[in-house]
């Protein structure tokens, strides 16, 4: 990784509005992409072999945007059971938007020293913004191979530049 | 898009060094996948189509990140000629390496303010941390449908988490 050492390096370019607006947006069209695969593919179509199915991944999506949350509240990491998330479309529409509202009542009262400090992950240590980006991160990157899935189902994906 | 109103929703949680670190670090991993692709497979593989190859995804990465920079030392965004990109893996691995060196000495440089400016861009007026966050999100993007190529394949894909 390349470093970037520079006194102009520390000025503030994000706000914690900007940082919940920004993943808010994301929510919107991941839920629009869960929502374009029919109840029956979504838990078992997949592309590539062996590659998950969409359900899959969108479960992993929001039990890791809920453990980024209660860590943003808590600045406590507990790994998630990965086997206790929703198991069908309703489940999992349902769960989205009740993050969904827990996130607009409380990522706003989040401190913003979360996201400066150190933080002990299930997969290692790391800054606050790094753990909070990388959760973004996540969500682009599997949403996207879910664009893949529907292009080979022949559905029209929802558009990316939309939030 | 859910607004998100608050007092403490000004707090800033990122700086331009941690912006710079972060894209650096998106751009040696999508260079990691751009070199899993066998040259003859890079611009002609579709896992699904009518979807592009990656070749022309990651030749688009790399001019919308080299008008990123422009426009963050000019604050212009000139559409660039997307048909004049690299047209083969050596030259796009050329053309990104000497992308990420002038990244390295010219993004701390970056005028602050850019980020919050309303900027005119070819698709639309949005604040500079959104167009700065966008490019990076669409990287993000294709470069997790080239890991859907690469699994396609059979090629193991380079680590995600690895930056």
């Amino acid at each position: 990784m390349t470093t970037v050492p520079s006194a102009a390096a520390t000025a503030p370019i994000l706000s914690l509005g900007d940082f919940l607006t920004h993943w808010q947006g994301h929510r919107a069209l991941t839920r629009r992409v869960i929502e374009a695969f029919a109840e029956d593919q979504l838990f078992t179509f997949t592309a590539a072999p062996p590659m998950r199915p969409f359900g899959p991944m969108a479960v992993e999506i929001h039990l890791v945007s809920a453990m980024t949350l209660h860590a943003m509240q808590t600045g406590d990491w507990p790994e998630p059971d990965w086997t206790a998330g929703p198991r069908s479309r309703t489940e999992l529409l349902n769960a989205w938007d009740d993050l969904t509202a827990r996130l607009a009542h409380d990522g706003p009262t989040t401190d913003p020293a979360f996201f400066t400090r150190t933080h002990a992950l299930p997969w290692g240590e790391m800054p606050g913004w790094v753990a909070a980006m990388y959760n973004i991160d996540n969500e682009i990157h599997h949403r996207a191979q879910g664009y893949v899935y529907l292009r080979a189902l022949g559905t029209e994906p929802p558009a990316f530049y939309e939030r």
